[in-house]
């Protein structure tokens, strides 16, 4: 049954389906390793799991929390990152707990974007942006960050993706609202220095825009970065910028939906209207749990462990890519490698499900490496809008956020590539 | 630091600050009991609150969830509502986890919306339903619940609220696109009957509409009903309907934040398009937690002990409404009571905070209440709109979803009533 009037809303309609909805049902079904989607296949910290429980023995923190976030999560916040913002965050006015990462990007999108609204995004981008723009009626428009030529050939740092800066400047029209920036940057890995957050600030200040910028990945960035820069401690950007952070990227716990945003009072506010509306508030045990896992981290090593962690993590997956040959880009933060497939060379009469046959040909490329390798990437051409969808043909993003032993299993696998590859 | 660039979006410039953000820190800082917003001051039942915690303990149930909602929550779903709806539900297809009802609510509006869409909404409405429709573009059109002239001097049952049918045919226009329904309906009470539910089912058929119903209640009504009436269930009205429910609701753990939408696949497909991008997936662990509970409730009488649990709350908070002479609406369903105020004579001086003035008389008085009696209830007007706010000026609207110690203590606050109570 369907009529015209259960058309559904412009808004959704030419919604294809996401790259998530067809990869993780697949790594399931092929029993494949799973180093597409961003999760762990371990717990959050001990002191992080104690306290959810302890939270679920209590009452009151199982019921309807504050739709700001409950305080003893928003004073944890503060206490945490007033230092990396190098100013006093108050937390009644300028902090906001979030149904996720996610959600706080489409509250702040639903709190300042009117039809026609322009917002700048660097491609590649994280997918949801997208579709969070255009939600909320406005236009992404898209300005690439570039990788050096010699990628194609040898391994490069993320750092030397590079965004145009004066093509970012040429981006800017009357109706641009803001600018989107995603630092540690999924699927690069690029953590933006200083004097590029200081370029990129500039021109929003020149064109009086909002920063919003995606840092879920702070609390995982590499040596020699000793420093996660932040725009919103640089210069006088603070008064433009909301940041975003996730609970569950910082603590392993992708699955309990807390995020938060912070920036200045002006700024916070409308964002904290929407999300009144779209959630009215957040999971409240959890909220407890991520509370005791920042206080944790105030007088333990949490955050540095895990880093050391994730640091040998990188290297026991990028071996493999190294020994095959296959260049890729050493990330300085997150959790991902991208690699340079074009000396892959799958079956040339391998079928593919026709689903795969509007999508850009590094689907395929992920497809085959899920069914045929048993190791499951994700094509990142997912980040990139259709008419650049040639440029991330011959990448695959793989996760390292798995435990040693899948990432033994992983590599293993990987090994079996060596018959497929030509030079 | 504002600048037009940082104002805010059309759809959020005009809200005003919400009932909850105004009463729940007043009754905090006043140490009120506070009987207005509609949370438990008791947890969820045993088998929940461990399997929340068993949850936690395992890896992954505490990483992201597919979007729709765990597979063990859809089956669970599936398996407790099937009766209900005398279908076999597919948990595949037509059951999506949402954010709580809330989000459930807002992913349909931003599924089937666009701009100028007509809602009908009866009212009084829960006020979320409102921003919801606005935020995606749509218009609300109001329908009033009328109560018998005689609620004024005596008590009568939510079942006497009346909608004229004719009066809601009259409000269709070519741009309606949904009614929107609510049974037990919040504040009233009020579980609609099959033959109320038939008529409104005749008019979303004559004009080919979607119904929107919110049973977030569904479990909480009471004797003499037998049984709980969904539209969904009657007649060929599941095509064209969405149910909403709420884990929260249902087994007492509002800030759990895990609801549903239940409906035929090609209405659940966009309202799932919208909340996969709006907040990715939902909490995993409390979802595993809701889902025990739905096993449980299979072959436990988890539901039906908690309904005679809360009818003797209602009895128990009714009788000090009867003992001092103050008519109320008894409940047919929900855990709200909404007392006619008339009676009551506040002294002519007292001085409110100037954030009162703008809003409908009833603010006052249920601000009088928790300042003085120390028992804090909701103002209906927040469920009209400001052109019938008179309609509720009389009204208070209290919930019983407390404990047996806590409601008795509200009932000897309340007694204090009695020196302002004018015949």
């Amino acid at each position: 049954m369907t009529t015209p009037r259960f058309a559904p809303a412009q808004r959704v309609a030419s919604f294809e389906q996401d790259v998530w909805s067809i990869f993780t049902p697949l790594a399931a079904e092929t029993k494949a390793i799973n180093l597409g989607q961003g999760f762990m296949n371990f717990g959050p910290p001990d002191v992080v799991q104690e306290a959810a429980k302890e939270a679920i023995d209590r009452v009151e923190s199982n019921q309807y929390s504050h739709p700001r976030g409950r305080p003893r999560l928003r004073n944890a916040l503060a206490a945490s990152y007033s230092p990396e913002f190098n100013r006093q965050l108050n937390p009644e006015a300028e902090i906001l707990v979030t149904a996720g990462a996610n959600e706080a990007m489409f509250a702040t999108f639903a709190g300042y974007l009117d039809e026609g609204s322009e917002v700048i995004v660097m491609e590649p981008f994280f997918d949801q942006y997208i579709s969070n723009i255009t939600m909320n009626g406005g236009k992404p428009v898209f300005v690439p960050l570039r990788a050096p030529a010699h990628a194609a050939t040898q391994n490069i740092s993320s750092s030397e993706w590079q965004l145009d800066i004066e093509e970012l400047r040429s981006k800017v029209t009357p109706r641009t609202k803001m600018i989107v920036l995603n630092t540690p940057h999924n699927p690069i890995g690029k953590v933006f220095n200083e004097d590029e957050l200081r370029e990129i600030g500039k021109v929003a200040e020149e064109h009086d825009l909002i920063i919003l910028t995606d840092e879920v990945y702070d609390r995982l960035y590499y040596p020699p970065l000793e420093k996660f820069p932040r725009i919103a401690a640089l210069d006088g950007f603070w008064d433009r910028t909301l940041t975003v952070g996730s609970g569950g990227k910082s603590f392993a716990a992708t699955g309990w939906r807390v995020g938060w945003l912070i920036g200045p009072e002006h700024l916070v506010k409308y964002a904290f209207a929407a999300q009144t509306r779209v959630v009215f508030c957040v999971n409240s045990p959890c909220q407890e749990a991520i509370a005791a896992g920042l206080e944790a981290s105030l007088t333990q090593p949490l955050f540095k462990d895990q880093t050391a962690n994730y640091l040998q993590k990188r290297a026991r997956l990028s071996k493999v890519f190294d020994d095959l040959g296959l260049p890729y880009t050493s990330p300085q933060g997150a959790y991902y490698i991208l690699v340079n497939t074009t000396k892959i060379q799958y079956p040339p009469d391998y079928s593919f499900p026709e689903i795969l046959e509007q999508r850009g040909d590094d689907f395929k490329m992920c497809y085959w490496l899920t069914k045929e390798l048993g190791v499951c990437a994700i094509p990142p051409s997912e980040f990139y809008t259709k008419e650049h969808w040639s440029l991330a043909k011959n990448f695959a993003r793989f996760a390292f956020c798995k435990t040693d032993v899948v990432l033994d299993q992983a590599v293993d696998r990987l090994k079996g590539l060596r018959k497929y590859i030509v030079e």
